[in-house]
């Protein structure tokens, strides 16, 4: 009788373990925030925001104390051949392809603290509180700080893909040659497809970050659950007219390449908006040559990209454009070159993770809605090595890469606990093996 | 008897005179071609043309090889203190005021054998032909080349204007202070004053210009005959949106500062040629910014300028593009600022000059149309000294401001004729006193 008391005493402290604590398990957000202040001190500017480009020394000492905070949340931490910042925890079940989390801490020049610094400080801090908590899981547990992230990805292309010499043979935004930044950072471009994974190889990869847009502010939703992040077309155009004396040239006898352009700047603003959906298509630079006040424009250049995440959109949009181009440039006779048709694929999410990380924020109280990822992110290269998901957070007024990027604290602590809720459930599902 | 007989034979000697040999006074063409060809030496470009820029070592080189062509053409020759050279020729009426020919020598970088030259050195040959054949005039026939014609128009600023202490110190486009390039010259810039001439103090002023354009050439007209020099309006515009990420903005969410440029060069295009006349309009120049191609830019500057010789013409466009492009800004969020509506007033040429012009071409069996001048020129200038004309000839293919700027000996050789004519018939008629 007194064995069955203390049977049940036991049975109702298992179940209180089970029931009670485990609703308890939140992220420290108040330590994510002051790590994110002291992330915030390599590489800041004097105006504000970083300028913590990869392969700089300011990218080296801000990834030396990210990796002392790994080491914090008792990660086993080692740099890959390709740079990347690797922290694992062991799984109770070792033959579970690992739960791989994430995200980047380089910035772009003149950037801010939020993008991919709430992801790698947040995926962090949910290994740490695990820890802390002596939480085990079957599922190894993988944090990976990606290098390389902005514009270009190299780390997680490492990783997912392998590097071709020529992107290791390129110039970095850093004035590095990439293979000496990878070098730089602890790696070795030398033994570099050692970093490269086998697709299949992981479990699933699931990625914290702020919206870099308005959507979910605007909307008064706390997580935006990622669709996918969207494929971009990006293309350089050159449209050739003649050069010619703006005083005494005859308006129809004009070749004027800029009048071209703009005509083709609008049209493809036209046909973007034309359709249904959230596809976007920009022109974001622009060049005149020979680019004097009293010169016809003979040459004008300029950079064109569309987004979305139907690739077969952003094709058909492309080929009205280029027909569209074809028929301005009949209008004052010139011509329309467009240097390239590549697509960056759009990586989509896996669905079980969508409705897996909604679960996870409703559970929270928290409210959602699906979107597109209309930035790039180092999942879309992890979505060749399994299942990605991924978790966006309000970005205030929209801003990034700006020193004015900001996310309410209680956003990141929100975007954090979803994070841990989506591991820890994704451990449990048989769906994860 | 024998008496009468030597009086009719000196006046068939004088008749011959009048109504034989002055018919046969023509330019000597070859000499002109020759002389174009001697002066291309000075500042030639490897790759062809000239980069003779006012100010430079070549540009002074080339003013000496002018010089010497001037005493050669039985000329007076100073250097006024503005730096221009000037050729006095005496008339056999002191008191008449000077017929001045001229034009300039200097070229923007890498420019042609032409601009500017052929009028040179079509006004030598004309006064040397004089000297050569003993031809009196009654006025005084006086030769300038004008210093700096190139952008700025210096030389014929100084002895129609003045020159401002603003324009001495600014910078030259050979690098030098426009003060230190008079004095490299051999100008004084402390007596500047000195070359200023009073309004009225010419009979007249007759330049020979290459067109510049294509107008004469498509039509098959062998002289232009300058109505006017067309005022300029130049402008530099902003327009102010918001950058943002070209991926994580929605269309309809955009402020985008390009694509309202877009549309305003497009609307200012159409507002330009939607009346009947010749003015023209041109956007030379863009630029957009941060320009990056994943930006949506958030400024963009661009040049525009306006051209006509009707300023009311000019000022009534520049209102209707100035309301339009409001409405522009207000399709998507953007705003429109215009640093200035100076306008260079138009210049018109003189209506006697221009049937004198005309009548001499003519006279030569030469075709001729009116046409206004779309360039700026130094007739400009002088016309605020007195009534002015000017001759043009095709410019082949319309090219100018480039090594493949070429008009034909032939054609030269007509304009420098009409020139001479013009200036023979100028001489006699009383309307030029």
């Amino acid at each position: 009788m007194k064995a069955f008391g203390v049977f049940l005493f036991l049975l109702c402290l298992d179940w209180c373990a089970a029931h009670a604590e485990q609703p308890q398990l939140r992220v420290n957000g108040q330590r994510i925030v002051r790590r994110l202040e002291a992330l915030s001190e390599y590489g800041k500017n004097p105006q504000g925001g970083v300028s913590r480009v990869a392969y700089t020394e300011a990218d080296r000492a801000g990834r030396q104390y990210v990796m002392g905070l790994m080491r914090d949340a008792g990660l086993e931490v080692s740099i890959d051949t390709a740079g990347n910042l690797v922290g694992n925890r062991t799984g109770s079940h070792a033959a579970l392809k690992p739960i791989v989390i994430g995200s980047h801490i380089d910035s772009v020049p003149e950037g801010g603290n939020y993008d991919g610094d709430v992801g790698s400080l947040g995926a962090i801090e949910v290994a740490h509180i695990l820890n802390e908590r002596r939480v085990p899981m079957r599922h190894p547990l993988q944090v990976i700080i990606f290098e390389n992230e902005e514009g270009v990805m190299l780390g997680s292309t490492a990783i997912a893909r392998g590097v071709d010499a020529a992107r290791l043979n390129s110039i970095s935004q850093s004035g590095k040659i990439v293979s000496d930044g990878i070098k730089f950072l602890g790696g070795d471009p030398n033994r570099l497809t050692e970093s490269k994974r086998q697709p299949g190889s992981i479990a699933a990869y699931i990625e914290l970050h702020i919206e870099q847009g308005a959507v979910l502010e605007q909307q008064h939703v706390q997580i935006g659950v990622v669709e996918g992040i969207v494929g971009i077309l990006d293309c350089e155009v050159t449209v050739e007219g003649v050069a010619n004396h703006a005083g005494t040239t005859p308006m129809n006898q004009r070749h004027d390449a800029l009048l071209a352009a703009a005509r083709f700047v609008e049209k493809l603003n036209q046909l973007v908006i034309s359709i249904p959906g959230r596809q976007v298509g920009t022109v974001g630079w622009i060049k005149a040559q020979p680019g004097a006040y009293n010169v016809v424009p003979g040459k004008v250049t300029l950079g064109m990209e569309l987004r979305d995440l139907d690739a077969r959109k952003i094709k058909g949009l492309f080929e009205q454009i280029r027909t569209e181009a074809d028929e301005i440039g009949r209008m004052n006779g010139t011509n329309f070159h467009f240097d390239s048709d590549d697509l960056s694929a759009p990586a989509l999410t896996d669905k079980h993770l969508q409705t897996l990380i909604g679960q996870s924020a409703k559970g929270l109280g928290l409210s959602t809605r699906l979107m597109p990822s209309g930035a790039g992110h180092d999942a879309q290269e992890m979505a060749n090595l399994g299942p990605i998901g991924m978790i966006f957070i309000p970005s205030v007024g929209g801003i990034s890469h700006s020193p004015k990027e900001f996310s309410r604290p209680g956003d990141i602590e929100n975007g954090a606990n979803v994070l841990l809720e989506s591991v820890l459930g994704l451990d449990r599902a048989p769906a994860a093996n």
